[in-house]
């Protein structure tokens, strides 16, 4: 835990706030903290700074947050990633670590080649999910929460919900197609598209360029799924660096 | 499994190669061979084209793998990796993803923040970590094994294993650094360094850089470090590419 995340309820409760649980046994066991002792620190889609420990007990501990009131809130993540569903305990993990990497909106999708019974697995569930990209955001020192949401038709999601100005980007296997770097906009947003273990299916693929997605090569090799979002991910951000 | 990987001696006892176990289960259930069939295959670090199924049993599958022997060996991957330990959970399942995303040699480190005991676990014996490296390259569809050494000490690593004759890496998060992509050679080999959890500490950064390895910037977010490898492996393959 790189940040204490703090709920927005917490704050507008005033200050002190109290914190218990686990956020309080890191602060005590892993940082040590003591009294006088400032802490990173933010609020969930809120700003990012610091807090000051007031009291240290061995149940909870009291934070002066005031301070955070005035601190800057990061911005939101210029990618987004439609992901057809993984293997739900690939899912899990995944999530908290494309939280790390950084990713704005999260559509996660049925295909041809994804298996139905993933859609009902507590992987899914809304408490889940949240926790796994809060474990991701306390890693990376970010505050913006992705937004994730379910679709178990890719139709059905491409007709309607994303939003128009991004450029969308499909990774694919083919290494004569063009790089991340040479597709990616200097400004915008970016949307890049991770199919599922044994890709898409030509229909999908199809349906994907007619709604905009430009394939792009990761390289020439086969990446499990989720190895493929991590470094679609980091090619996309690195090329919005320039 | 988009490859089915052979081991030398299997090939060397002459035609036709009899497969049993997970191979043949594979072959039978998912694949669904039957006799004629060509299915894509490689002899580990030699050569990578296809077998022709000759007879499926229940217990095992017969195959004709002398047109393999004609068939190129991939050439070995440009990019190393020197890697701090990490938790021994997180390195089995790591091992498979660097193995697909590609990697030559894999050297192994302890670092002032890496817990002592991560060297005792089952996961660093040679056959848990070659089992882990073939199931990346099956997925991958590569022949060449990953060359991995374990090495308690950094200072004795740097000094006296590493080759000269390559360019030297070591992600960090600072997002003012030069990007990957500008300190990757247009030739030759290229060393990735990442830290365990927490970073390396000073002195350890000092011995890096005294050795040759360039800090380059993955971005400003901190990343696990099994995510922060697979996103530094992708960022030097793709400027590789170029």
């Amino acid at each position: 835990m790189n940040l204490l995340l703090l709920e927005p309820a917490e704050i507008a409760s005033g200050s002190p706030v109290t914190v218990r649980g686990e956020r309080a046994r890191h602060l005590r066991e892993v940082l040590r903290v003591v009294p006088g002792q400032a802490v990173r620190a933010g609020v969930i889609d809120g700003p990012l700074g610091a807090v000051t420990v007031v009291e240290v007990h061995p149940d909870r501990v009291q934070l002066d947050a005031r301070t955070l009131a005035g601190a800057p809130v990061p911005e939101r993540c210029r990618v987004d990633l439609l992901l057809a569903m993984p293997r739900p305990k690939v899912f899990a993990r995944l999530l908290s670590a494309i939280a790390s990497v950084g990713v704005g909106q999260v559509w996660i999708t049925g295909a041809t080649r994804v298996e139905r019974y993933y859609f009902d697995c507590h992987q899914l569930e809304p408490g889940e999910i949240r926790r796994h990209l809060l474990d991701g955001l306390e890693q990376a020192r970010d505050t913006r929460l992705p937004e994730v949401t379910v679709h178990r038709s890719l139709g059905q999601l491409l007709e309607g919900l994303l939003p128009a100005a991004a450029t969308r980007l499909v990774a694919d296997l083919d290494p004569s197609l063009p790089r991340v770097a040479q597709a990616c906009p200097a400004q915008g947003r970016v949307i890049v598209a991770i199919g599922p273990e044994g890709g898409w299916v030509d229909a999908e693929r199809a349906l994907l360029a007619r709604h905009g997605f430009l394939a792009v090569g990761l390289g020439g090799r086969v990446l499990p799924s989720d190895v493929a979002c991590l470094v679609a991910l980091g090619l996309v951000h690195d090329a919005l660096r320039r």
